[in-house]
Formats: structure tokens, C-alpha cells, sequence
């Protein structure tokens, strides 16, 4: 058991490791953001998607009309969207490469790049910035995630 | 080789990891039962988004009706794109933290009560229970999750 | 920190890890390069739904037109948000799958099943195959999913 848990102690002691749980949690915890982001915009602009959460403001038609869309709380809900489909093949695929045995100052490179395109590219997108300020820091953390899976691939490969 | 395999064994035998295993093995499959959901409901409520899927009902007019949303099919749809949101941030920083070395009894405690809450979550969605069931639920998993988070960011600390 | 490095080394020095990782990391690309066939139809067939993504065309009415769906940008994003549903829980069961301990063999069976049903897939949704075609592959991904995690929790089961 003792040794077990040293397995375990050196995973998390691994300075790599280390960054990568950093990176990966803040990554997360900025996805997750936008839930409340997208609560805040559907509270504020009293737009809601199911009727049992217009339920409060009156019964039938009265509580009917905030059943509606709005822009502020789609964009929202398309910058999580678009955090799902980046954020998560970067967790994915930087836990492999964090575990590739890299140096640790090529991953904090990869890390913080990755973390501070994402960060931008929220601003960018519920600002909104003009373009191609969202398309490129799309683009900066997408390479980023290209590049750890090379890495991965050329350490790992066995098909 | 037979180190390697040690390592790995150790890893799996911690256990720790092996509950946070269980839980995450059965959020994830909940999620994936979405799809089954999804699937079932379009079928009984005969409401398809493909062309190719309505095929099957005939050719032309008699087939496009179907082409149609459903208040029941988009409803499991939100449930399953909630699930996404919050049940893979849970998966992502629940390794991270039973990496971080937290004893077994707290670990659990955020394991089950974020799996209950989830599930409770799912019903409250499908049937659907009056707010705020559904608003607490979430609230509950989002809160164990931003809790394993702070330990992760406590213990692994790198920027 | 000689050990550290040992224990991070041993595990992707483990066969099941490493066939793990290749195939978690092609799948996760193919998820990501939808994002690109997304911009492509989006870009080729001038359907945005952003308003400073039109700016380029001009403004007012002349650029407003752009703001609209179209079949083939929105059949890429279902796919796109298909292969989040069923990759996503392929990588996290299929990781803890990995540090089972399976069989290579019954390992590697596993995971080109997935990958091969997954990119069938794709092809399938974006021409598209007739049914039940884009259907069966689904069913094939997922119950190779399902049958990593039922090793997993046979392996692991601690509530």
C-alpha cells in the first residue's frame, strides 16, 4: 500500500504533471464560467428555454413570453459550446503529452499559450471583438493542441 | 517491462482512484444514456433532423413532416448538453484531484454526492420537477467540482 | 525526482498505455478537424451566425444577408456535437480502461474498433450514407464504450 501510494505521489510531484494540472483546472474552471454567464444573461434579459423555469414570474401567458431567445444569452451559449469542442481535446490530449516525459519549459510554454488564447478568446467573443480577433485566438490554441498530439503520437505510436 | 506493469498496477490499486474509476465510469455511462433518450423520443414522436433518417417513411411530402423538432427530443437534447458541460469538467478535475492525494473518505464524499446530484439532475430534467430542483441539482455538482478544483490548484501549483 | 521521472516514464513505456494514447489522439484530431470542415462550408456557402464575422462583406443589409443557416454548416456542426457525445467518454473510460490492465491484444481491439467506426462516421453524416449506415457505426462506438467501462468497473468497483 505504501507503495501504491508513492506511484500515485510521483505522478503528482512530476513538475510537468504539476503545470499540467494547473493549466488543465484553470481551463476548466473558465469553461464552467460559462454556465454562469449564460445563467446571468438568461436572469437579466428574462429569456428562458423551459417553461418550468418561467414559472415564478406568473402562470400562462404572462410567463409564456420570456420563453424566447436572446442574442446576448446565444452568443454565450455558443462561446461554451466553442469551449467544449477546444478545452476538452486540449485536457485530453495535454494529459498525454504532460505524461510524454517533455521538458517542463516547452510545456509551460504549450500551457500558457493555450490558457491565454482561450482567456482572449472569451473576450473576444462576448464583447464581441471585431474579427479576426476571436478567429485567431481560436486558431493560436487550436495549433497549440496540434502540437502536444504531434508530440504524443511521434512518443507513443503503436497502432 | 515488469516495472512498467507495477506502475501501472499501482495506479489502479490505489484507492482512491479506484473510486473516483467507479464514479466517473458511471457519469460517464449516464451521459451516454442521453443518447439512448434522445433516440427514443425521436423515434416515438416521430421528430428527425436528417433527411436520410426519415427515409424509411416514405418518399417525398410524406416523409419531410417528420423533419420537424419535438418539445421532448429538444428537451433530452438540453439535458444531454448539460451533461457535456458539467459532467467532463467532473471527469477532468476529479483525476487531477484523486492524483492530488486527498484521503479516501473526503474523496468519496465529493464522488457521491456529485453522481447523485447528476442523476437527480437527469430526472428533475426529463419529468420535468419544478424549479428550483433542477437549479439546486446542478448547483450542487458544480459546487463539488470547483471544490476538487481548489485542491488540485492547492497541491499542484505550477503557473 | 530521478523516481518521479521513472514512474511518468514507466507508464507511457506501458504497451496498453502507449496504444491508448496513439488512438486517443487521432480520435480527439478527427473531433477537432470538424471544426475546420464547420469554417469551410461556413466560408464556401457565406452562412454566419455572428454579426462581426460578416463585417468583411460590408455593412448594413449587404452584410445582414450572411447572417444565416445553411444544411451543410449545421449537418457538420450535428456531427461535431455527435463526436463530442460519444469521443469524450471514449477517452475518459477508455483511460481508466487503459490502467485496468487489459490484454494488448484485447486492448488494441478495442480501440481500432472505436476509431475505425467513429471516422466511418463522419463520412457517413457529412455525404451522406443512407441509413442505417451513419446509425450502425454509432452503435459500434458506443458499445465498444460500453464494454471498456464494464471492464472498468469490474476492475475498479469501489462505491
Amino acid at each position: 500500500r505504501a507503495e501504491m501510494a508513492k506511484a500515485v505521489a510521483q505522478l503528482i510531484d512530476n513538475e510537468v504533471f504539476r503545470a499540467f494540472a494547473t493549466y488543465a483546472a484553470i481551463v476548466l474552471l473558465k469553461m464552467m464560467l460559462m454556465s454562469l454567464i449564460t445563467a446571468y444573461f438568461r436572469i437579466t434579459r428574462k429569456a428562458f428555454v423551459n417553461p418550468e423555469d418561467t414559472a415564478s414570474f406568473g402562470k400562462g401567458e404572462s410567463a409564456k413570453k420570456y420563453l424566447r431567445t436572446d442574442p446576448d444569452v446565444e452568443r454565450a451559449r455558443r462561446g461554451h459550446l466553442n469551449d467544449l469542442e477546444n478545452i476538452v481535446p486540449f485536457v485530453g490530449i495535454g494529459l498525454l503529452y504532460a505524461l510524454s516525459g517533455p521538458e517542463l519549459s516547452t510545456a509551460l510554454l504549450h500551457f500558457r499559450i493555450f490558457a491565454a488564447a482561450r482567456i482572449f478568446h472569451t473576450f473576444a467573443y462576448l464583447m464581441p471583438l471585431p474579427q479576426p480577433g476571436r478567429g485567431l485566438s481560436w486558431a493560436v490554441g487550436y495549433s497549440v493542441t496540434f502540437s502536444m498530439a504531434y508530440r504524443v503520437l511521434k512518443t507513443a505510436w503503436l497502432l
